[in-house]
């Protein structure tokens, strides 16, 4: 009997979409790493562009707004000399009552060769996925809770550039674990990449109970949690997407949870912090961290832009 | 004594302005389509571009908003190799009290080459092409009820690619003609073509007296109107602009007008079903039509990059 | 003792940075001036594009909204050959309450070359340059009531190119000068440039205090503030930014101050007249001035461009 292909691997397992870190295998994680490599020194040329998708377009689907990630995925598109279209899809056909598949099927029809989609509901990319031709490829930038594979990609490539690599390290992700579907795909990254300590850390409202099916170790305590890590990964209070009383405030929540310089003093002397952004001083993060030397986030950023380019011409070059 | 000119023509009757299918020559159609013959396949090669207007600046003034014409228009002169200039015109000058020929004026001395005009006042195309200066050139992308030039162009592409020629067809034209600017532009290209048979279907309140002047038959019936018809359009129901009771309700226009697979036994077998997006499934189309063999509403989207593509690289290439 | 240096110049008196035009010395406005002399001819050509900026990235930040002079820079850096990048800051993680350094070094870690910045604080652009690495570099695109360069540039390049130099003109700045950051960079810049005569006109309720000792004499009648000039600047009232009874209304205004064809011959027979835009017609200048022999405001929109294209091609060519 034959196994359900994963959506995003075509026959000869290569990586044809992006939908979510799930599912994927250490050689495919590896290879998108490893070709994110070569095109962090493209941002510091002189000329920034590579003609690797000259000629292509690049649709941006955000249904979310998300200015900070669209301009991200633009930028990659950009230079890798693609042409990128960006679809204000709140006012356009799709609130005159048009189907996710059929805004599809009409910009399928323009000859798009990537969609980037961000959603809010959990699951709208592998949709889409399913759905366009076999030249067609589509790029999961954040479903609802669900996941958010290129952040968890380039945090990966993040801690992989300043620890070499992952088989002795521990890693703290910290915060409102709930809501992030940043959380979720970094676990399912960690757990495949060989990182044998991921913990979770944060108060019991905000960390579900499946986490340790995930792989994860829950700790409820900021001091047990980061202790001796190698990684702290600080996640963003989603105060615009908490409803009601989660949490009694983002004062109780720094006081508890937040990352200070002496609390910082509980992981390991070497250990960076992370963080997606856009970062809440003094919520999830003290400033003397967020612009301390352990700080790492303005490198996500950067690295952040490779490892698209390394997802978009990955992608591109595979038909299903 | 000599005619007052087409403003869509220069002195040799060469195309400098789209502004409407009424007025226009066969043979100027004809060329139109010609032309876009030549660029349907640009979208389907490994580099989806030529430099035909490479280093032209072509902005796109939408003073009602409509991403998805926009989108065809920024695709197909971004695939000539133009820079693309989106201009939102609702939140700028104009809600400052700026004229619309200063705003005009103004975008010109940046030195534009091509103005891409949607307005809801019809006639607004007219007045600015009446305005600019001999090397800058108007495509009108929709103004009020009057005219969509380009979507008729793409639906004499469409029809033309299935049908061949248009001197034996009968075509008719279903729904809310009344305020369908796609249906007039539509019924002046057919009769230009040489269509001998143009039928309006729909409810008297949805179809205009002044219909039989311009060629077409008028039925009120959807059996007689598309009964061994060649090709059948369908329009949109514009619940947006509709003000007040012209119609009982959606339901009740699926029930009289709306094409179900039953009823388009009327039309020929080989009948092709068409509608300019986006589509109300259930409304004025069934999904089985619209997802069935004689739907060809993807293509007129394919066709209609290629024929906007024909129409900006003929006009660029003419002074007036 | 060392004097403190000049933010927008590197330690050999390079411009790396135009934030406004006070301080620049008349050096440095002058190779603007002769730098867009070369760009104005390049809007002219077939192919608009010149390829020194080519691979360089350019983010539009548009903290306050203006389409008009967003698209000014987006086609100048677009006729650069530079990638343009236009954040919509109102709708992006500003508005999630990060800080508006934390967004500069989020988009810097991007690989940003040259922000383009408006603001509605004063101000804000310098924080910006100070803060920003070596290599990139900042132009103010307007910062509350405090400056407006670029403007002040094309204006310079304006007068010059009808008047030839600066050294026996009179000018005359009128109407709404206390809101009018273009009015003070205007006065910066002509009083640097040698114009012996800067006149601020206007009733006292519009004109501040400071003006005599920026070098500008202070009229409230208009008939002595124009009288023999060689110049007018009309300024936009800012109908927007007035708070409370400033002014009596815009009729009032026109009575006192708008420009007519009677009025304007009190000032010298060849007189030009400017405005920034967009025109108030009626309001601070009549129809038959602005549409006039006399008005070149469609020259000064001409002239913005290749000023803006000087602007970014100077400060890119120096490191910090």
């Amino acid at each position: 009997m034959r196994l359900q292909r994963n959506p995003q691997l075509n026959a000869n397992g290569e990586l044809i979409h992006l939908l979510s870190t799930e599912g994927l295998s250490k050689a495919v994680l590896t290879h998108i790493l490893d070709t994110a490599a070569n095109f962090v020194s493209v941002s510091d040329r002189e000329v920034k562009k590579v003609p690797l998708l000259r000629g292509k377009s690049v649709f941006n689907l955000f249904f979310e707004n998300s200015t900070r990630t669209r301009t991200t995925f633009d930028i990659a598109a950009t230079r890798l000399s693609a042409d990128v279209i960006n679809l204000d899809i709140a006012r356009s056909s799709a609130s005159k009552g048009e189907s996710l598949l059929d805004t599809i099927d009409n910009l399928s029809a323009m000859a798009a060769d990537i969609f980037v989609v961000r959603h809010n509901e959990s699951g709208a990319p592998y949709l889409i996925a399913q759905h366009v031709a076999p030249h067609v490829h589509v790029v999961n930038a954040g479903d609802g809770r669900h996941a958010h594979p290129t952040q968890a990609l380039l945090d990966m490539y993040t801690i992989r550039h300043f620890k070499g690599d992952f088989s002795n390290l521990s890693v703290a992700i910290v915060g409102d674990v709930l809501h992030s579907r940043v959380a979720r795909s970094n676990i399912h990254a960690l757990t495949t990449l060989g990182c044998p300590d991921v913990r979770v850390v944060g108060p019991k409202t905000l960390v579900p109970g499946d986490m340790t099916q995930m792989g994860a170790r829950v700790c409820h305590d900021l001091r047990e949690g980061i202790s001796g890590v190698d990684v702290v990964i600080a996640l963003r209070l989603q105060n615009e997407r908490m409803s009601g009383a989660l949490l009694p405030s983002a004062q109780e929540f720094f006081k508890s949870y937040g990352l200070t310089p002496e609390r910082m003093q509980w992981a390991k002397p070497d250990a960076i912090v992370m963080h997606p952004g856009p970062i809440n001083r003094g919520v999830e993060i003290a400033s003397a961290v967020a612009d301390g030397p352990q700080a790492v986030i303005l490198s996500q950023v950067t690295f952040g832009i490779a490892v698209r380019m390394a997802v978009m011409s990955i992608v591109a070059s595979h038909d299903a």
